[in-house]
């Protein structure tokens, strides 16, 4: 076993004898700085990896003060306002926190400024209001009783990240760092200077660890410095007059506020996508990859490495897009909070190496008296550890204040074996394209763009709405299968893609982006899809897969999946189609299964089995449709149990029940993984209990296997 | 008291001796026949009005089959079926009940019939397909993988609701009755002669009870003769190409039947009617009207009385609205399951007098050994009552075979109670409007026309979509308040009708007639609605109130109602305001409020204030809008405690807390009404036990009350 490497670790100017020690038990070959920290030059000749956090957008605020129109900036949009007369004054700063955005009056705002009456649509001609910069409201003439919103331009007067490290830190008398747009020209040329003083000053340093590039993910605060709105896809603070100008030169139409604030719903990713939106999104990566790559240059000529770190300012980098091949950075780290966070990391093309940074990070919020970090350790890393032996990252890393860790040595020596199994994993693993039961494709509107992240709002956190779809997402982040994720877009321009796929996954709610809306309208994308499950494809719809109310049907696939939902269109419809039937797909549930927040009011249709149904609503059921299968599932959070549902559901609908037996574990909380051409197998206990499982090989051979809380096992083939 | 009148018995042949003895002992003045009973001569002279029943579209097989081209025609369309190929075959009578229809192949079908692509929403051009009348199939050309639908006429070969009775009573061997089409030219000629001809020969007979006019409502059953599809307010039934021909001259656009089958969802009371479809309604008023005159003619002038039982076939007659109050009816009687359904009766207009039929039906189903038929009276009477107090019906009556109650004589005895207790409840209450709290108004999309059936299905039968919006309706159906149904056209015409107004009323889910869709993106009806709140109107709102999605809101009224629905869409807005605030209108809600199936995923804005809260879901809340008041609810089934709940919510909503004390009980099983012109009022308690209560009157002057189970108290102001 390789006892050394690939692990990363934060120091201090407090720690350097423990850091060196701690090094030393991990195997870690590399430290790093962080927010808050400072690098000991003591360290810099240890043998040591050193990466540094280059912040490109902020921490000089001279530069921003001496250049306010490079200050970077967001569209933002007023709440929705009603007129109870012919007049209105809407106040621009109203729920926003006022020392983090000043409105830019600088532009010309009757063209960066769009006032829109919302009970029609139409936008007010700017001879209708004027902006009163004195009470900070704008003033318009109103239809009595129709709603008014204001989108303008603000410049950033306080990074969101700082001021929320700020807030939470309650760090006092902080200066408030300003952040400066870096595709403009003036910031540009010294940004590149700016990065090469930098390297020179600093030339201990082998790895410039980008936090990140040019622009933060939508973050907004409230009057009481609560977060007011947050979108980690979020691409509202990527704008200024410079850049839209350059949008509308290069894509020949005139550019709108409005394909930005979206009727206030700033295009997040349970909007289905505009076209003119998807442009921007387009352009906007054409151009921070241009960017990137001269950063990068600059890195490479004065010697160094360019790591990314997926986070904060990294709109527009898109890593599963085209343009991200050729920026020409060497690694990207990212936090991980699950196996989703850790796919979104591993599944990066384009780059030497990938690193995950696990959780706990070292804060006092964890590492108090009472505190029980391995717990933390143990639910990331087992979480992790699922998606790792699908693709692995190619290093691990922790973050915060090492000292912190001295009084848990317990921790200390989980680490340790964390560690030490993920190097061995990695070696067993490493170059290999683990063995795949099936070809999955999940489709929605994003496609690639959203790999692993569709559902999330944030990284990993559990939100009412989402879970019972993330969790079909989390599942496949560690489950033998080719995952994909491809649009709809996709399939209209080329059906063919279809040929490739065995399964197909349409998750979410009605009407987002996660099902698709009026996409299924389009007759070549829906002929497509029902062609490619009629010639014998699998396809499996969780919540309201395929549903637009239209054509007779709210699920367009109705004939498909053999269920529809009942809107109260359906209510003269008698319905006898309520028995229950045991199947292979639910055949290691045991007891109640859990579809989370489910779906009300689905009913089966004639010739479908209904597997489960409760009070009168299918929670799942199976359909035959040609030579092909559909599954409907209401909905499914994520759980060991759920998982191997999903894989039954995966197999039965690909007709392939009888190869089951493959590479598989009868106990739902174990898996198997092989890796064929490394000649290597193993098996994974998920659970932080002792279980006991009949392991199948891949020629139907099995045997009994009796397994430690959350071991690994690894075999030679 | 008055001992005698205001009452309807059944008779037969057998029970001559006690049909006058129970008509003595009941205070019965009226006798009636029923579908499967015969009237005994021997009562024709005993003093009673006679009733007979009058079947204007069935029961002459010999005239249906002599004039097959006047047998009544329904539209239907066939399932929606995938092509796989370039061609498809469609059955038409594939779940169809193959001896009640006949697809009509007399007429042009490439005119009345209509294929259509529902992939595209396109009609597949007649050149495309062709009837193979020998098979029963369509054939047509198709796009692969497109969805594809038949609309097609049927010939009516059996009446759906003779069917209905005959299988449900297995009654063998009986002759399928045939439905004839009295619009048609011959059979109108003929059932105006036949008419004459059955007063001529059932002298005797003083009230004729036409059951109806000339369409039956949609019924339509499968293969094994299950109910397939029901819509009391079907209006498929009611077509031939004879009166669309009419239809098109008349309104000089041609039909489409897609105008009556609505993507196979036939218009139903949920969907939001169109344009067409509601000018073919009102055509078939106009028309139904004229030759419904032409009967009650005839019948006056034969010296007898016309009734209308309200159902089977009475499409197109829709007594409350204009063309009714001219048909000469003298009366109207109908089936009365709940208090919305017996104000569905009583609140008509136009007529002499109206009598509702209560339950139970003297059937076996009820009435075998061990049935409980006072049971069954007891909940009908005291759920009748509630609303009959607020708007009388003029007479009582039961059906059935009344042989069957002598074997019952507690329930002999409580009939005579109750129709002891109808006959004074009358006499103080006639001709009195109750006093009303307030004036309340319902709004959706069909107005006055669905005034109290809104969002029924069959007559007061449950159903989980939509039990808790129905039981507003009931709820107000015994009220204290004056309801009228009003509609977004309503509005939209004259914005004025508000002014009428104390509060609006929009309950029902997202997207349907009852919340009204689209009509909310119309500036008129909403800056109206906006407008009536902001000047001091109340409104309120149950389930998805104002809910279509655009410009930036799910809730068109967000601003006024102050909650949105979480759709996705806001996720990455933070939510602060959860907490649950005591409220006038919940004073009297003791432990958990059923709101029945609720909403999920509701949501409060700033400055709303939030009264019911369940994980981090909002039930219930109200909000401020200028001078007006909005209440939102996330359903509200029918009970008394709901009552109370929704009582208070009006009383909030319109600023009238302080005026909760008048006319009015503690106890909320328990009612007071006042007759204010008649110096009457009642306190009436609505349960089956026994309830105390301190009763407040006009002055708000108060004493404490104990009442018997069900009891009502009459007293003089
Ligand atoms: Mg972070
Ligand atoms: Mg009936
Ligand atoms: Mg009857």
């Amino acid at each position: 076993m390789n006892l050394k490497g690939r692990v990363t670790i934060p120091t201090d100017m407090d720690i350097i004898e423990d850091t060196i020690r701690l090094s030393e038990q991990w195997g870690a070959d590399a430290v790093r700085d962080c927010d808050g920290t400072d690098f000991p030059e003591e360290l810099k000749d240890v043998g040591l990896k050193v990466y540094s956090t280059y912040y490109t957008t902020r921490k000089d605020n001279a530069w921003a003060n001496a250049n306010p129109d490079e200050i970077q900036q967001m569209y933002l949009m007023t709440p929705i306002y009603t007129a109870a007369a012919d007049s209105l004054r809407i106040p621009l700063m109203k729920g926003l926190y006022k020392d983090m955005l000043t409105p830019n009056t600088r532009d010309d705002i009757t063209r960066w400024w769009e006032v829109i009456d919302r009970s029609t649509g139409d936008v007010v001609p700017t001879a209708d209001w004027h902006y009163d910069e004195a009470a900070g409201e704008v003033v318009l003439n109103t239809v009595p009783f129709h709603d008014y919103t204001v989108s303008f331009l603000a410049y950033i007067m306080w990074d969101p990240v700082h001021m929320y490290n700020a807030v939470v830190n309650d760090w006092k008398d902080v200066e408030h760092q300003i952040t400066f747009d870096v595709r403009q020209p003036k910031t540009h040329a010294f940004t590149m200077e700016r990065l090469r003083r930098f390297i020179q000053e600093h030339p201990y340093v082998n790895v410039l660890r980008f936090t990140t590039f040019f622009h933060q993910f939508t973050l907004v605060f409230d009057e009481l410095a609560r977060e007011k709105y947050v979108d980690w896809y979020g691409y509202s603070a990527s704008v200024s007059p410079y850049i839209l100008e350059q949008f509308e030169r290069e894509m020949g139409y005139p550019f709108r506020p409005e394909y930005i604030i979206d009727q206030g719903y700033y295009n997040n990713q349970y909007r289905i996508p505009s076209r003119e939106f998807q442009d921007f999104q387009a352009f906007q990566r054409r151009e921070v990859a241009k960017i990137v790559k001269e950063m990068t240059d600059i890195t490479h000529e004065c010697g160094k490495e360019a790591m990314m770190f997926l986070g904060d300012h990294w709109i527009g980098t898109e890593p599963f897009m085209e343009e991200f091949r050729n920026v020409g950075l060497d690694a990207v780290v990212g936090s991980v909070g699950n196996g989703s966070t850790l796919r979104l990391i591993s599944d990066i093309e384009g780059v030497s190496y990938t690193e995950a940074r696990l959780l706990p990070y070292f804060f006092p919020d964890t590492f108090h008296e009472g505190g029980d970090p391995v717990k933390e350790a143990k639910v990331n890393w087992v979480t992790a550890r699922r998606a790792i032996l699908r693709k692995p990252v190619d290093r691990i890393g922790y973050g915060g204040y090492l000292k912190l860790t001295l009084d848990f040595p317990e921790f200390v020596d989980y680490v340790e074996s964390v560690c030490n199994e993920f190097r061995e994993l990695y070696d067993n693993v490493k170059g290999c394209v683990p063995y795949c039961v099936k070809r999955v494709a999940v489709l929605n509107c994003w496609g690639k763009m959203r790999a692993w992240g569709c559902h999330m709002v944030h990284h990993a956190i559990y939100f009412k709405q989402n879970y019972s779809y993330a969790g079909v997402i989390e599942a496949l982040s560690g489950a033998p299968f080719d995952v994909r994720f491809i649009s709809f877009a996709d399939i209209k321009e080329n059906p063919d893609i279809l040929k490739d796929i065995d399964v197909l996954i349409n998750v979410g709610d009605a009407d987002t982006a996660h099902t698709g809306g009026e996409w299924w309208c389009d007759p070549q994308v829906s002929s497509a899809v029902k062609q490619f499950v009629y010639e014998g494809g699998g396809i499996i719809g969780i919540g309201e897969p395929s549903a637009h109310q239209a054509n007779g049907h709210f699920f367009q696939l109705a004939n498909v999946f053999g269920v529809e939902e009942e809107r109260g269109f359906t209510l003269g419809y008698d319905k006898y189609n309520w028995d229950s039937h045991s199947h292979f797909i639910t055949e290691d549930a045991s007891g109640e299964i859990d579809f989370g927040e489910g779906k009300k009011n689905i009913y089966a249709l004639e010739g479908t089995e209904v597997l489960v149904e409760r009070e009168k609503e299918v929670q799942l059921a199976v359909h035959s449709f040609g030579n092909g299968r559909a599954v409907y599932i209401s909905g499914l959070p994520y759980s060991f149990e759920n998982s191997r549902l999903l894989y039954r559901a995966i197999l039965w609908s690909t007709g392939d029940e009888q190869n089951l037996h493959r590479w598989f574990s009868t106990n739902y909380n174990v898996e198997v993984h092989a890796y064929i051409e490394n000649r290597k197998y193993c098996v994974v206990n998920n659970t932080y209990e002792p279980q006991s499982t009949t392991v199948y090989l891949g020629d139907g051979t099995s045997f009994d296997l009796d397994l430690e809380a959350n071991q690994i096992v690894w075999y030679t083939l």
